[in-house]
């Protein structure tokens, strides 16, 4: 064997490191400056790839892959407009603080001078949403950025920075021979908080007071205490499992959950700000006069500083107050949201993973505290198009649990791509569409704002009735079987038959939008 | 009439002002954001709104009306996330050269602090490529920033910095109320070269000389010189006008082309280089010791440059070599991408606009220089994904104007939102997908680069065949209707019909991909 024989590429000596790491799923998307890592993603047998055929499909399937293991996937993705067409799904994972490293093929270093048509500044794109992104690597330092960048994206940080590493590879780094990989990192701890946050915290927890959890404190471990939270990346709940509520997306709604809070004690989240401005409803949340106690920031041992509490308190090992399971009514006929939540929980098998977008499919999160346990994967970051996308990579996190994707017409559209990616890896994703043919959230937004009328070319802007979408067919088209339900009835039985089945199925529940008179205690008085 | 009756929002005073300036389309995707900019759209009569379902279809909308007209669009997107999903089609756009607006709907300047779950630093990603870029409006300015955007959007600059302006509009900046709009700025002029380089130019252009010409040298007026150009926004084309021949794709090519050029005269134009980068062919892709000339700079008078070589060559008015029509053969049987090319030459009618993304469609591009004549809108900067979008923009620039679309099955998957928009709006687009169900391209430049044969799982990655897209299911789900076409005869039937019936239609070329063997001349030696 001549020392020739044991040089391998710089992509391969980062591919093996990234293996030797754990990292061994690659959700990928390459072009031309990506042919030497898709080489060495072929070379190393330790990593399974994933094809997808649109960047906003990796990074939302990595996204979900992390959520539900707490291991880094990679995307592979071909230079700054492949990276962009990620950003949308990126940004949800920061918020959700998920773990991913991003692999971004770059034109060679000494290729960027000449400014060719694809090249464009790919740090300013990374910096947007990276905790960590490296762009300069040579064959040598290839491998052990690969390490570093796993290291930075299992460290937690401050509250907003998330954990995704953006490694920029250029083609000579990638090409260049090596002839050894790099040894990981240890694994970044938790920094454990200080007795002095745990007295105080017990001190705080009385009557007037609310606990709000939210990071690593919604695991199961870290429901030993009720707790109500704000928009988590990831919440076990059903049977057996701590009630947990969530804080409401409107401000009004919060100033009402929070309007007789005294103390606020925190443990890996933050104080409840409204998710958007609006003119007439403040944006910080947190009542004149209540106390704002924070047990353990995000970064920190969130669980540990729970059981601290718990221990603190002397409560027993298992007092929570725990959900049980229960059948729900159901309103038969025209299908609704009600009772397709209804359905939802009834059905939902053991297990399931609950990949949620935005629209009318998220008030089946109060039913599903009571359906067999499960896992919700909430819309971190509020950019829609995520359901597709989180629970491919779910699935192939979990290839044993079933998973629920919950879509509104709108934001399914964004991403339809991951379709195709389902019935490809014939995941056992169901997917439920709500197709009420609007943008109908905008169109309670503008009503709740008190503008003036709009003219029927302004209404257009909210509607996506002409044409519809047939879902069914679109579904078709990539391989993936599905129906159309528009009764609670259809719904039902598809939706059960959908969890007997393997691989991929859609269902279009044909659901009509809220009435505004139903919503009428959302929208401020002076506007109604 | 009261003085409050005078008021109008930020909003409105912006959009009345954009009106002023002659911008006058908006291809939204809004958000709640978005919501006073929605009614602002609504209440200025002269603004038409175009609903785009995915951000990438607003951006590459704006990118082919911006291309036809000259004239600025709007997009209307939400916050990062939003933009960021246009980011792919707005790198082809600032490559291209194209005026746009991006208005951006960020949040109340005062929430900002709170960090809500779609905050997110708007401003790295419009830095990304924009060569404007504002966030601080209040309602006052909001107005007299709007004309500054068009200003910076019709002003040329120099090459790669783009005429992309991004208002980022907080909502207290356009809910606030004022009572009044801004004047229009002066349109830009383009600088005029000295007459020291025209003489230069006019002393270099002999036998062993070579004249590139791109950015607005490439309108009617710029075709007075014979030129050869590199991967131009656009090109006016076919009989009647002057031979232009592009420079071609693989860096080989490049030089046999360059081979013997001594000077290499540039109007408009950049010297040539690789697209890519390879380990075993330069980047730069002029010869030693040819020099180069530049006549005039992208953001430079090149028209009147040219005019101005021509005069001091004493060339008649109208002495250029000029394309003739004809009819191109076609074989029959079993479709190939050349088959396709003949046809679309014999039937393009006349000021057929071609949207061309990349793969198999590009071939095209020499048939159509004898057909009649017609406009090639280029995949300026090599984000896929771009045909569907620009496709739109066009139709709406040029309503009375057929456009045909030439898009690569892996292309089309990433924008075929598109469809609805085209569906919606009864654009009269011909949309043809090369359906060969691989990323051949990627396939041959692994063949290329002479690595290692991949196993199964990696060449999985650049196969799209299982399952495949049936794209006549896909367009019809978002209501336009198509047909396949596997021979000539069925390709050929196909589309005289489309260009004879109003609104849009798909055909779904069954081609396959190039065979490697007839493309054994574009692999390096070493690699054979």
């Amino acid at each position: 064997m001549t020392t020739k024989s044991l040089a391998i590429t710089g992509a391969e000596s980062l591919l093996r490191t990234l293996a030797k790491a754990g990292v061994d799923v690659c959700f990928a998307n390459p072009g031309t400056t990506e042919m030497h890592l898709v080489h060495a993603v072929d070379a190393v047998p330790e990593m399974r790839s994933v094809l997808c055929l649109f960047e906003g499909i990796c990074a939302g399937a990595a996204d979900g892959f992390g959520r539900m293991t707490h291991r880094p996937a990679t995307t592979l993705v071909h230079l700054g407009a492949g990276l962009g067409n990620g950003i949308a799904n990126l940004h949800n994972a920061r918020r959700a603080r998920t773990p991913i490293i991003n692999l971004v093929g770059n034109h060679a270093s000494y290729h960027l001078q000449y400014d060719a048509p694809l090249t464009s500044d790919i740090e300013t794109l990374a910096r947007n949403f990276s905790c960590w992104y490296k762009s300069d690597s040579t064959p040598e330092t290839l491998a052990g950025d690969g390490a570093n960048a796993v290291t930075a994206a299992l460290k937690a940080t401050p509250d907003s920075k998330g954990q995704i590493a953006t490694l920029i590879v250029s083609t000579d780094a990638a090409w260049g021979e090596v002839t050894s990989v790099a040894v990981p990192n240890p694994v970044p701890c938790r920094p454990v908080v200080t007795s002095g946050a745990v007295d105080k915290a017990v001190q705080s927890l009385d009557a007037d007071s609310l606990l709000i959890i939210d990071g690593p404190g919604m695991s199961q471990s870290g429901h030993v205490a009720a707790a109500r939270i704000f928009s988590p990346a990831r919440v076990d709940a059903g049977a057996g499992y701590s009630c947990i509520k969530r804080i409401p997306y409107f401000p009004e709604q919060i100033q009402h959950v929070m309007s007789k809070v005294k103390k606020l004690v925190l443990a890996g989240a933050v104080p409840p700000v409204s998710f958007f401005a609006y003119p007439h409803a403040p944006s910080y949340l947190v009542p004149d006069g209540c106390e704002v106690v924070t047990l353990a920031r995000v970064e920190e041992d969130v669980v540990g500083a729970l059981v601290a509490v718990a221990d603190a308190l002397n409560a027993p090992a298992d007092c929570a107050q725990k959900n049980s399971q229960r059948q729900h009514k159901v309103a038969s006929g025209k299908l609704s949201a009600a009772s397709a939540a209804a359905i939802i929980a009834n059905r939902v098998p053991e297990g399931c993973i609950i990949a949620a977008d935005s629209g009318s499919g998220s008030i089946a999160f109060d039913t599903v505290q009571t359906a067999l346990p499960n896992t919700w994967l909430s819309l971190t970051g509020g950019a829609i198009g995520q359901g597709g996308p989180t629970a491919i990579g779910a699935a192939i996190a979990c290839p044993d649990r079933p998973v629920l994707s919950l879509q509104g017409d709108g934001g399914a559209m964004y991403t339809n791509q991951a379709f195709w990616t389902q019935a490809r890896e014939g995941l056992n994703v169901t997917t439920v569409i709500y197709s009420n043919r609007e943008y109908w959230i905008l169109d309670f937004e503008y009503l709740r704002l008190g503008l003036p009328a709009l003219s029927r070319q302004g209404l257009s802007l909210f509607s996506l009735d002409k044409p519809p979408i047939d879902w069914v067919e679109l579904a078709h088209s990539m391989g993936v079987p599905g129906c159309r339900a528009g009764t609670a009835e259809e719904f039902d039985s598809a939706l059960s038959k959908s969890f007997t089945e393997p691989g991929p199925f859609l269902i279009e529940a044909q659901v009509p939008s809220p009435k505004r008179e139903d919503l009428a205690r959302l929208i401020p008085k002076r506007q109604r």
